[in-house]
């Protein structure tokens, strides 16, 4: 897209380089001053040291030539300052869960099971357990499987409205799970009891009403999804972009972004929002390690914009691939369909049957509206790094705005 | 917003400073080394050891050096990364319309007259007559208006569905308008005609399927609008944050983004996303110079979230502020209503009578969902230097990702 942002690119790195070798230059070079005081036998000794670098002198002030003229005659002073490093010490998210990045994987019913958390926690982001689909013994199964597989940072993702709710919270303070994700429920449920365990709270919201129930009920974090999001979401059909903005003016805790987060472009424009991290979920649903089956990532790939739709507002309003069932509900609704004739025709276990066994026809297959940018099945660790990549260039090129 | 922000841009380009002038002096420092006195031993083999590198230092440093020592006197110029200066001047969305900022302003129905245009225009964005309420005569006035204003760059936005297309395309030819915005029909249509009269044109696109064939059509730009937006929308429901990355793939030419922004928050945000620029609507529909109605802006002031819905899909998709109209449309379609049936209800004139007659109820009061942000009226002037502030300060906070 610009052959010039490469170039200046690759001039960065020159220049990090240089950098490098330039500090490796002073020391020794200070080292040679000391060398001068020193009885002739010592500074000999000093000397033949000082041999080795001397080479490595010239093998590093040569780049550094070519550098400083380039980058005088190109008038590229703006570009050193760009560092193809991102550093996330001071990011708020990082602080609270103890990790890397400030990245989450959205915890997803029959996707994020233990292998999929445990991935992303160990590249520094951190893992959630979709505890939704799964059996309170299931649950403690991945639990412990994520802790055996040696990952401290990790959660649990609680949707409040599954039923198993308050068994899935005794499995977790008897684990002692550090981080849990409550959503679609009333957020004051279980907050203070599981903060009351020394464990770290995080309620999903999608509107401002919610957003100011969770606060009150003390959680450590908010996570605002948007339209765009997969799964479950809100009625208000407020887009990621207008209630980030929205949610920060009165959110006083770390600020996660979710719906619509896939690539590096829209982390970071999730971020210059005002949002202190992301979400990802449905970009890490198509991973290998996660748990979905493979007709399921299949048609996660293969599809098109419009695709998928939020329906169900009656019940629970749900994002899906557009397929049969989907169908099914929607000429329901156009005939005057009630709650109850909806709930008869959804029935139970679509999801299961669609995401964990394949089945794209009869089985609700829950993804983001990003669906259309995925297009192939990468492991955790490639798909966080190029995320990263993407993160860089893209804020390198935003930088461009700036006067020089 | 952020009240630190000012104080740790001066402190960071502080620092910066005197990393420059501590790397100045560490090279001069180095430049000593060669009238270093040596015992003679000693100083023939290192002056043999050094003879190399010195040249290489001088060759190296000298540049360095001035580089520098330009930095330190020009002292901007080593914070590029937080400079307090937007700089366009390399935006491609600026020098295709020769503007100073890459703001287009969104032609809108009632709202966007030549003093709102010239407005926008002479503060160095791109202000938009909207055609699509005008009768030819009108918009000719409005044109004239303009121009007469000492306004040189402006343009006009031409929405295909509406009536006298065909003698509005003649008097914007007649009165020699620079640019036009063409939307909500086939791109094909006066695309061709229009650029051999030396307009440029730009067409806004909802999904891929009309980006390609504006692009096949030859247009000079892209704006994709997202599902946030008011007005008339696409029926994919494809969100701004997704739409813009899925655009930017395909488009070649400068594409403008729209749906959503109304802060530099977001401005910054659909920037990253890949956009070269932003058009902003809703935000100003509710500025002073715009010809809509008070109670229609302090409707717009008043509103929270989820006050606006895209409705009407059957006929052509659109976003307005719930209200008594809203409610009809909505009870009909409940009630299984034709398309025939619902344009009968919504009749002629809906939205002259909610947007410039400030009629709440029986009006359409079309408005993007940012409607929620705006709390107040500004001056177009006063609203884009706020804007361009927040974008500032949001690319100044976005950096602190970034290793120093």
């Amino acid at each position: 897209m610009n052959p010039y942002a490469d170039f200046t690119f690759k001039l960065n790195f020159l220049f990090r380089s240089v950098k490098i070798h330039f500090s490796a230059v002073t020391v020794s070079k200070l080292g040679l001053l000391r060398t001068k005081k020193m009885p002739i036998e010592l500074g000999q000794r000093k000397l033949q040291n000082q041999k080795a670098n001397c080479t490595c002198l010239n093998a590093a002030f040569s780049p550094l030539l070519i550098f400083c003229t380039v980058n005088c005659l190109l008038g590229l002073q703006a570009t050193p300052l760009y560092c193809n490093m991102l550093n996330f010490q001071e990011n708020s998210v990082c602080k609270l869960f103890g990790i890397k990045l400030p990245i989450v994987q959205g915890g997803m019913v029959w996707v994020s099971g233990w292998k999929l958390a445990a991935a992303v926690s160990a590249q520094g982001g951190l893992g959630l357990i979709g505890a939704g689909s799964m059996y309170p013994e299931l649950l403690e199964t991945h639990i412990q499987k994520c802790k055996a597989a040696g990952i401290e940072k990790f959660g649990v993702n609680l949707p409040l409205l599954y039923p198993h709710a308050e068994a899935h919270v005794e499995v977790i303070i008897r684990n002692r799970v550090p981080v849990v994700f409550t959503s679609a429920g009333n957020p004051a449920l279980y907050t203070q009891r599981l903060k009351a365990e020394g464990i770290t709270v995080v309620h999903v919201i999608a509107n401002e009403k919610f957003a100011l129930k969770a606060l009150d009920a003390g959680v450590d974090a908010l996570v605002a999804e948007g339209f765009e999001a997969g799964g479950h979401n809100g009625k208000e059909e407020t887009t990621t972009l207008v209630l980030i903005p929205q949610i920060r003016k009165i959110c006083p805790v770390p600020l996660l972004a979710a719906g619509g987060i896939a690539s590096g472009q829209s982390m970071l424009a999730a971020l210059a929002l005002g949002a202190d991290g992301v979400q990802i979920g449905s970009a890490f649903a198509v991973c290998e390690e996660s748990s979905a089956h493979t007709n399921y990532k299949e048609a996660v790939f293969q599809s098109k914009e419009g695709d998928t739709q939020l329906t169900l507002k009656e019940l629970t309003p749900v994002r899906m691939l557009k397929n049969e069932l989907f169908n099914q509900l929607e000429q329901a609704k156009q005939n005057g369909a009630s709650k109850e004739e909806l709930k008869a025709i959804l029935g139970k276990g679509r999801a299961r049957k669609g995401i964990l066994e394949g089945d794209l026809q009869e089985g609700e297959l829950e993804i983001g509206q990003v669906a259309m940018q995925l297009k192939n099945s990468l492991s955790v660790e490639a798909y966080i790094k190029k995320l990263l990549q993407e993160v860089e260039e893209g804020l390198f090129n935003l930088n461009k705005i700036q006067t020089t």
